[in-house]
């Protein structure tokens, strides 16, 4: 089958997993290993979409929008109108949206699973609404995402075996009813996701359901939700395998530092996370050596930039002094700054983890860069 | 005297008292009349320096901050020790800082006022200061502005005739005091400031009080603080003609769109206010055709720009149903185009009147501008 989405597997590193490749969208191509940025509510926060387009050296050239928030807030619907997610946030590289089903399975005691879908109450106004693998594909239609993402059901950890076992049989029943709807659909491709926990008899057996439907794509979805990082690297270590070469592997809603190193060793092609934004909202700064909490008394007279190794936008004009200013200032600048300099951390961290992979230096530079940063 | 800030009269418009000319600075100059941003607290609010040095087509090129709001955090020796305002901020372009003294007397009972000058309670810990002319003085050379502001007194509206008077004889006596102070100071300049209510003589004897001194600049206090627009245009009517033609005139923390049409109709140069990005954040627009609150649910489904006529990059970017789909959203970005849309809007309306003025229609401009934008 032709896909919209396609990959191009470039290179494999001869002593690990880790691999270079590049997808190709309708909106552009990215580069892989790939970090995404988060726009929750069509817009990364606190960011102009330009500033997001030049981050790194080469810039970052797909980000995630979630389908939950823009469902319940402006409406597909109205993002349809006018002319989709694109258009409407002013992006012009890719988008990959997810299915909506991780936010309302977050919700606790304000959603109901069935066969059918997912029944949940509005956070917004307490509003009853139901989403399906065919709503689901309905709305993500409607915004245009050039990566939809299947309607999964994500087990919470720890899950009994069995409930474990129930949940991913009844995500690949969604996924085929999700494959059903995207047939109509041309200009969007659709991935679908791999779940199953920490049980790896599991994890192979939904990874054998999913693949056999010929996806340009295929995600890990159900780690990084509160188990182990040691763990959830064991798990990864297995799932990887079940998954055929030839398409892009996206490890959902990671992206700390040491993630990203793991996941790519492990062979993982893309990551999201909201940590880079939300963190900086709370002045906490990625940098070269380790984490900086801004309004930490030392900065208040250091007059040297955020990260002494970093060319960004932020390290090359403000100092400490200045970002713990407008931070305890309450300044919105500050959440301006400091996510865009998160975000170029990230960004042009995987830009030199792939130069890395391209040189046969990989694991060097990931020693290198533990090294340097301490303690995770 | 030689002044580091000298005005250059370019032209007086032949019906009015309108008037171009060119302020000249250490760090640059620039064309009046001028609307000035304000940096409060060492940032345009939600807005990137750069950003703010590109908006209208000329660029703004002189901004205001506080030297009450620098001097309780971070403090101005710190900011001196950074290498002062424009460098520990990122801002090329001219300062003018004022003196504090209008954010110490709005503080009610929280201070007292004396002939040595204003002991006050901060407003962050309660501890206590003192401001004097000297102090004021010591904190601006400390911040490095290119205008200084005197340290004076703001009466409030409506004040008794005598309790004006005192003042005004007040803010002359620490005027002295502050060219005293600013005799050692070289690369700023020390604008004076008028006062004397609404009481036409007392505007008249505050004006030959400080013009005696012979300042780079003059600027008109204790105006739009609460008494009715025409009261405050018909004291401008006066105030204007005692001041020199050969120095800049500035009225302060006035820049409603209609204000800054009347104020250079009455021959003032130089403006400045909070409003624009104040406004911004609660989700109110300048446009050409009047003020837009873009929550109204009128704006969900327009998919236009905020403002046809507008060319900033708010407006050739996004449309109003984005644009108040973040605002509904809380997200930061709304502020961040708010506030650049309507700085935007001030700053190229100002460079509008400048160029009318330039072809002798500045009259014809007015009526234009007021017709369109209906009610202020």
């Amino acid at each position: 089958m032709k896909h919209a989405v396609t990959f191009e597997l470039k290179k494999k590193d001869a002593r690990t997993k880790a691999r270079r490749g590049c997808v190709h969208t309708p909106h552009g191509s990215f580069e892989t290993p790939v970090f995404m940025p988060v726009g929750t509510q069509a817009t990364v926060k606190a960011m102009k979409p330009e500033d997001v387009a030049r981050l790194g050296s080469e810039g970052a050239n797909i980000i995630l929008s979630n389908t939950y928030h823009l469902y319940l807030r402006p409406g597909h619907e109205l993002i349809k109108k006018a002319g989709g997610l694109h258009k409407f946030m002013n992006w012009k590289g890719a988008i990959l949206t997810d299915s909506g089903g991780f936010q309302v399975f977050s919700l606790g005691k304000m959603r109901k699973i069935t066969e059918e879908g997912v029944r949940f109450q509005s956070y917004i106004d307490g509003s009853y609404h139901m989403f399906t693998p065919e709503k689901s594909m309905e709305v993500q239609e409607a915004l245009g995402s050039d990566i939809m993402m299947a309607f999964d059901e994500c087990a919470a950890y720890p899950s009994e075996r069995k409930y474990v076992e129930d949940s991913l049989e009844l995500t690949t029943r969604w996924l085929k009813r999700c494959k059903e709807y995207h047939k109509n659909v041309e200009e969007q491709s659709l991935f679908g996701i791999m779940q199953g926990g920490c049980f790896k008899d599991l994890r192979k057996r939904s990874a054998e359901q999913i693949v056999e439907l010929d996806l340009p794509g295929y995600a890990i979805g159900g780690l990084s939700v509160g188990e182990p990082k040691e763990l959830m690297y064991e798990v990864l270590d297995d799932c990887v395998d079940y998954l055929p070469s030839d398409r892009p592997r996206y490890l959902m809603g990671v992206g700390s530092p040491d993630c990203l190193f793991e996941g790519v060793e492990r062979g993982i092609d893309m990551f999201d996370c909201v940590l880079p934004t939300r963190v900086a909202r709370h002045g906490l700064a990625f940098t070269s050596h380790g984490k900086v909490n801004i309004k930490n008394a030392k900065n208040a007279e250091d007059f040297g930039p955020l990260d002494p190794e970093c060319d960004c936008y932020v390290c090359r004009n403000y100092s400490r002094a200045y970002l713990r200013s407008i931070f305890m200032n309450d300044e919105i600048l500050s959440s301006m700054l400091l996510s865009e300099h998160n975000l170029h951390f990230l960004v042009s961290t995987m830009e030199k983890i792939r130069k890395a992979i391209d040189e046969d230096r990989f694991l060097e530079y990931k020693k290198e860069f533990y090294d340097k940063y301490g303690q995770f």
